[in-house]
């Protein structure tokens, strides 16, 4: 590909790379999470939300368990400014939560950014100026010096303004935006200045925010760099490290998580990774991944469909069907093995009564985030398979196919997928099964059968039997004997002289479908013509003597069907 | 959030997990690509793709530059089946492309499908069998032996079936199918029983595939377990190590970079991340990190609107505005600081005439992959500033808005869309703007100006103009003399006896604009009225005399606007 050659990497390694936290493989607590959907999202949108969307957007992420959400820039923006005053004069802040707003480190900036917080009980008022080498050469045409200047005066400002609003209790941020593009040892010395202004406390402590502004290395770089400022500020003890990775090389995911490995304690993100460009990092992938290793992510993501809805409402962007955790696709099983595999994973697991979640091709139970397997885990298209498609039969309708009917099964309901070009709902699936093997009766419909106990038939207990059968629009009556019910009717039916019946019983099993208004009982009858091809054929019915009947009458007709040996 | 208990970490460490490639940064050369679009991409889809087209997502992928491509799954499915003998007969592969085909060990199922390869010149034969922990006790219900056996056996088969071809070039591909859920020591073993019945040579090198087939683990465990593989397979020199990472976690491009330093050869994925659930990696955002990192990914993303539409076309899917480098909104600046630091980047690179690229917030030119500054990247809504309206006025339209102007238009701007709740287009910000400043006629509306030179007036060179005017509705004619011709029209409009014209001059610049049709200048006139409140106004004409005019008019009017001073 041409023009690869204006390129190089932008980034900086630490001086002395370390590395010692790829001997953790993973994370065993959740870190600190503030949203910035409001702030970094919102700006992002190509309609930004309303006073009133906000509000409602702001109530949602309170209610999902985020304690810290970034609400704007009031000094930049009359709606953040007014959204905020809302939040405040309404007490629409819960006691646990704390609204965080950001700030250049411009005085009058400053000024209305602690104006805009009056009478807040807590907030974090967040400084950030530019720090990377392209921005000062290019944007701000300054020295480092005097970028660590306007740096350490708004910190100043801070305190001076802070301490003239004790009624509120702040905290500080400080974010070297650009980070990803600045030289490290020069974003060591700008942070370090302005902790050594703030002078944070183990029981006040300043946040550090370390943005991937622009992702601009692979995730173990930035994890690196993490590292090192870990190692390198002052009071660390004093200082959330806090990361706000963007999505850029679509490693955000790994450059919050590997960064979090490296020393971060927080993370700044956004619900399905909203935000500048190719987003912020997805707080929802990020959670979703320490619940999947068995750690608590303290929000609350348990009701999936109704997040997707919402933030699709308020965003007017889409989720994604492919989006981690969140996606209408990504518990969809359309292949064959695929579906298999689940099927008796979901049986193997409940059949032992398993605590720990080990099913194939499940990496969560899709019932921890509110999704169904019916809907969403087994669907049915060309490429699915007997297992899926036998799934599909027994959960949603209760039938236990025969597992030698299944691949006969899966063939037809397949090739109805291919044929139409869609995907089968699972009411279609039973529709096409009941409209191929289910109650049969043509052309022949037993219309009536009245059976009697025969007790000398050739010395066991057998059964006699009249049947009133329509065979292709004639009516007939049959009597005749078997050492069974389902035998005693075959033999009626070969009485018929017009027609030769051809078949051989394979196999016979019945049971009760389980169903809320009525009990009725499925049977499944094979038979095998003199050539040895089988037919399957469905019985359903209150009684369990009929529905084996009706099994064996559609297995008949079903013969006919593809053999012809009846001819009107 | 409840339930996570049922969770721990499923994958497997290695016994001696190495790290050793943290201390590589980024990736120096492209690996071998494979595209799975057609065989894991296709099957999970909704609809998978019919005949023909899988014939022209074939050809779009050869055209991209992909040199492997597996193309499904011939003896599972008829569509698959019949896709390859098309391929095949029609002489649709080209010399320098394989395709690969997937089996499972099974003898009918290898046998149909070295049938299905008959007549290619070469072709990749892919065996997989799952060997992970959940798989054998919940699906196969197998010991490790067993389990081996068939990767084995299935081995063998293929040496015989290939034997028999000597027309065709066969490659062989292994796959310990669910590799992240399978103990390490356990794939080390399978994968060597199959390497040594294959025997391969430097010249006749097999694939080794370790499938992320779901993504269990943070991608630095991958990565070590890559590690592992690479340096525990026999004849490692002769075995080109594959990656196949699925996104479950959001991390399959990081897995994908990761397992890369750490001894992977070979990339398989797909376009977008189409495939099973979250999807495969993404092969695009992986070649084009290569690429803004200066490295030829040998594939060609450079014309991306295209390949967003084809995929979109064949797939059904959608390529999510914040997919990197594809999506519509991966290259948009909104905020006005960015959109600001945009344009003084691209200034400062166009002066410099920079051959390295480094425009903060553009991770890469959008120009290489075929997107459009005006329309990709800087975009206008409530929240943009100055410098994007600025910019798009400039890049557009020909405008070098003075920059004591700019804020102004910014509010204004930023007004129109947040009122009107929408983003606006360029041709809306000039419209918005032209409205606003450009040849402002109303109440006052100079009709004809007659200038001729007066050498007299206090002894400078100086002008007399005459102007007819209307004002309000009626005509008035005015001589006066001034230091310059705007000076004299200023005087002459004074002369009215009815209106108190109160303002005085601040500044004015005037440029030609460039259009195709006809040269053009665009006038600035800034005024100040008494209490020092500025209006601004443009004008527009071929003769820059009366651009300059129709400027001042244009502010006058405009403070006319806003304070009365003329009444009908």
């Amino acid at each position: 590909m041409k023009n690869c050659e204006k390129y190089k990497v932008g980034y900086f390694m630490p001086p002395e790379p370390s590395m010692d936290w790829v001997t953790k493989d993973h994370l065993e607590v959740a870190p600190q999470w503030c949203s910035v959907d409001l702030r970094d999202g919102n700006q992002a949108l190509i309609v930004p939300m309303s006073l009133q969307e906000k509000i409602e957007f702001f109530q949602f992420l309170v209610k999902l368990g985020f304690k810290e959400i970034e609400v704007g820039f009031p000094a930049a923006s009359e709606t953040e400014y007014e959204f905020l005053r809302t939040l405040i004069e309404q007490d629409m802040i819960p006691d646990d939560v704390t609204v965080q707003v950001l700030t250049q480190s411009r005085e009058h900036i400053i000024a209305k950014t602690f104006e805009s917080l009056k009478g807040a009980k807590r907030a974090i008022v967040h400084l950030y100026n530019s720090t990377s080498l392209a921005q000062r050469e290019q944007v701000f045409r300054a020295s480092r010096e005097e970028i660590i200047e306007i740096a350490v005066s708004g910190a100043k400002l801070m305190n001076e303004y802070a301490e003239k609003m004790p009624e509120t209790d702040f905290r500080f941020e400080y974010s070297p935006e650009s980070f990803t593009g600045t030289e490290i040892d020069f974003a060591e010395e700008i942070c370090n200045a302005v902790i050594d202004v703030w002078k944070p406390t183990p029981e006040k402590k300043v946040i550090i925010n370390l943005p991937a502004t622009v992702a601009m290395s692979m995730p173990h770089v930035y994890a690196a760099q993490i590292s090192y400022m870990s190692r390198h500020l002052h009071h660390r003890d004093c200082v959330v490290l806090s990361l706000h990775p963007h999505n850029d090389r679509g490693t955000a995911v790994a450059d919050a998580e590997l960064g979090l490995l490296a020393g971060g304690d927080r993370i700044e993100g956004t619900l399905f990774g909203n935000g500048e460009r190719t987003g912020n990092v997805d707080i929802i992938t990020l959670a979703m991944n320490l619940f999947s290793h068995g750690v608590d992510p303290q929000l609350d993501f348990s009701n999936m469909p109704e997040i997707v809805k919402t933030y699709e409402k308020y965003t007017d962007m889409k989720v994604h069907p492919r989006q981690p955790y969140g996606g209408q696709l990504v518990f969809a099983a359309f292949s064959g093995s695929h579906q298999d595999a689940i099927a008796k994973g979901m049986k193997y697991r409940e059949d032992r009564h398993m605590k720990q979640w080990m099913v194939p091709y499940l990496p969560i139970d899709p019932h921890d985030v509110g999704r169904e397997y019916d809907a969403d885990v087994i669907r049915i298209n060309s490429q699915s398979g007997k297992g899926g498609i036998a799934y599909i039969l027994e959960h949603n309708y209760g039938f236990h196919i025969p597992m030698k009917m299944r691949e006969e099964i899966g063939y037809m309901i397949k090739g109805v997928s291919d044929h139409s070009h869609k995907e089968l709902k699972p009411a279609e699936v039973y529709e096409t099964f009941k409209k191929e093997y289910i109650n049969v009766f043509d052309p022949i419909d037993i219309t009536d059968a009245t059976f009697r106990k025969n007790s000398t038939y050739k010395g066991d207990d057998g059964y006699t039997v009249d049947i009133h059968v329509n065979i292709a629009g004639t009516e007939y009556d049959f009597t005749a004997s078997g050492n069974g019910r389902l035998d005693a009717v075959s033999n009626a039916l070969r009485q018929s002289e017009l027609y030769t019946f051809d078949y051989t019983f394979v196999t016979y099993t019945e049971h009760a479908l389980e169903e809320e208004s009525n009990s009725r009982a499925a049977a499944y009858v094979a038979i095998a013509d003199s050539k040895g091809k089988v037919f399957w054929g469905v019985g359903m019915h209150q009684d369990i003597i009929l529905a084996s009947i009706n099994a064996l009458v559609s297995a008949i007709n079903r013969q006919n069907k593809y053999s012809h040996f009846i001819t009107d």
